[in-house]
């Protein structure tokens, strides 16, 4: 991959070994916006919310950010007013060494739950960080923020709007853990588009509800998960027209839902991809209502790993989803092999040849409930054997 | 075990191999009362019903029944019109063999979905099952049902009531399948005891309220579920006190508890039974919901079986719960050791005895709240590599 394809005016990034993950593994990673830039961000609907999240929220409240400090390896959640302290203080510590407000600084952890963060290391990684800082730092960013992710995840798009052309570039690590502990998202995408903070924020929020909200792995959310987005402007553009807003909606939510993507491809343990695609819900909340139940029941999710067109265990997910069920209307397909009509098998024959099809490494499961106009989908994986590996090893 | 500690004034039971399983393992059974009994069902809260849940419904109306006709290996769900007709005639074909009315007879099936009733297997096994009817039958009835169940079970308990002597014993089968299959359960309890059908039907409520209605294996519930109890009145007993109903159902409430147990015992790959006990909730609804989700995070049944105090991640699940949530007010146990106090964790040492207790079968995690009094407990399981390998299986 081109390198040079990866940058973004006005901004740099770069990424040290801080002693956060083992020996000399990249466990932290600055991004850095020479312009102030428009920020937005969209946080963790847990209740228990890490310290990064509550410092990064009151930060990014003024819709406006010149950085983001992320380490990997300890979530600095459950640890009380120390953690929020720490927290701001890693803010204060790379403001400082940048010449910057403490404000500016967005801060994201992932990692153990309950342990208090080692400021010693941050206080020891942040000057190479600073002094590191290249336009080419962004796939060493991408990398220090892994944790069990296989693969490091980049994505980027190019377009014009207002007169110029621009790009987003967006990373993210998906659902993974150096040792068992909550599986954490963080994605952080910068532009060098010229927007305003509002509309930052509106197509932010747009592009995540379609992208990181339609994906599972296992059904839990996190403490940490975080979703950034940086515009600082360079692009030069004019103002943008309704429709290179729209352009920009489609070029951030295909950043996102390519990364979102690779997080499921790359989910703990998985081996398959899986889009489960509602059709025909009477109304939207049905419609992914249904998804979100079918593709979180660990009975499908098992039953994809056995490649077994186990429909009735689809069934009974429909069957306690929060919808309205007519068993009788109900058709299912595994790519274009229908394996249920009207509620009712089609047989050894087609289960046979959907089988056949759930052998590869990714097809889409289609339900159509007859009932109305309105789709939905969610993107999920199996549940493996590896899966419960990685998440009941010791703690050591 | 005496068989005769099993035996409940005019009831018998029977067992046959119809040949829905494979070879010759009983997958039959009937139960029949000699009088006609009080009568009272739970059935599965899935909208998607099995044709055998709805047609026992049906029947149990009135609240009265004489017998009990279940097979393991076809769960007859998914199945249409087809399906009840069969289940219809299931109970119209036992009923003719007994010399009883068909409404009198409740079905319960268990096993695959979605493919039709070998109406031929039932025809050739009734007669056989009415033959062998034997008041020592139960523990083979108990053994019928068994699907992926390691051992069959059967739990009673006697006590006296408006004069007389009476008992109850109770079988069940529990999450497991002989193909890769929805789950279900089926629990049957018969007692002697003469009881008005309505106290019956709300003794059995809210028994099973506390016991079935507080077990989790995997969260997914089933289309077969069916919890029925039949009283004969045989004890004799004059009608009963408020005391002597208050006895009853402590009695109900006993054998269903030691049957739900033994079915989250025996959970699909289980190694470990875990109550997951919430006190201090500011109402019931707050200590349900709380206990609910952290007994079917899949990260925290992975870390139960990785005998890892991983505490973070209850924390987080109770995050993710319908409850108000005070972080910082939440103390945790494992068994009598604390692992965290006010939201913030009790460090190493704390943490490498609680791991040492998890290496037992069983041990309790309690979660006190600290915003109220009311508390409830669900009881699971872990989440193991043998429930991937048991519900992966290709269906052959």
């Amino acid at each position: 991959m081109n390198e040079n394809e990866y940058l973004v005016k006005g901004f740099k990034a770069s990424a040290v070994a801080a002693g956060f993950k083992n020996e000399n593994d990249l466990d932290m990673a600055l991004i850095f916006s020479e312009k102030e830039a428009a920020a937005a961000g969209v946080f963790t609907t847990n209740k228990v919310k890490a310290a990064p999240v509550i410092i990064s929220h009151k930060h990014i409240q003024n819709g406006k950010a010149r950085a983001i400090i992320a380490n990997a390896g300890n979530a600095n959640a459950c640890t009380g007013r120390t953690g929020l302290d720490d927290a701001s203080r890693t803010a204060e510590i790379v403001a400082g060494e940048l010449g910057i407000r403490s404000n500016e600084v967005l801060v994201a952890s992932t990692g153990v739950i309950g342990l208090p963060l080692n400021m010693d290391l941050i206080l020891g990684a942040v000057p190479g960080l600073v002094g590191g800082l290249s336009r080419e730092g962004i796939h060493r960013a991408a990398r220090a923020i892994m944790t069990t992710d296989s693969f490091h995840k980049v994505s980027r798009y190019d377009s014009r709007a207002g007169g110029q052309s621009y790009r987003i570039v967006g990373i993210s690590k998906g659902a993974g853990m150096i040792m068992p502990n909550m599986a954490t998202m963080l994605s952080f995408a910068m532009t060098d588009i010229r927007i305003d903070s509002q509309d930052l924020k509106r197509v932010l929020l747009s592009s995540v509800e379609t992208t990181f909200n339609r994906i599972t792995v296992d059904g839990d959310t996190s403490t940490n998960d975080m979703v950034l987005v940086m515009a600082n402007g360079m692009a030069g553009n004019s103002v943008l027209s309704e429709s290179d807003l729209k352009g920009f909606e489609n070029g951030l939510r295909h950043v996102m839902g390519e990364l979102a993507r690779m997080m499921v491809e790359d989910g703990e343990g998985a081996t398959k991809l899986i889009p489960v695609k509602i059709k025909g819900a009477r109304n939207p909340s049905d419609a992914i209502n249904a998804a979100r139940t079918v593709a979180n029941s660990s009975l499908v999710k098992t039953a994809f790993y056995g490649q077994d067109p186990n429909w009735g265990r689809v069934m009974a997910a429909l069957g306690r989803a929060d919808i309205v069920m007519h068993e009788e209307s109900v058709d299912i397909w595994v790519d274009d092999v229908q394996i249920v009509a009207g509620g009712l098998g089609k047989g050894a024959e087609a289960e046979k040849n959907a089988a056949k099809i759930m052998a590869e490494k990714e097809f889409t499961l289609t339900i159509d409930l007859n009932q109305g106009e309105y789709e939905d989908r969610i993107v999920t994986c199996d549940l493996t054997h590896e899966y419960i590996t990685i998440n009941a090893n010791y703690r050591t």
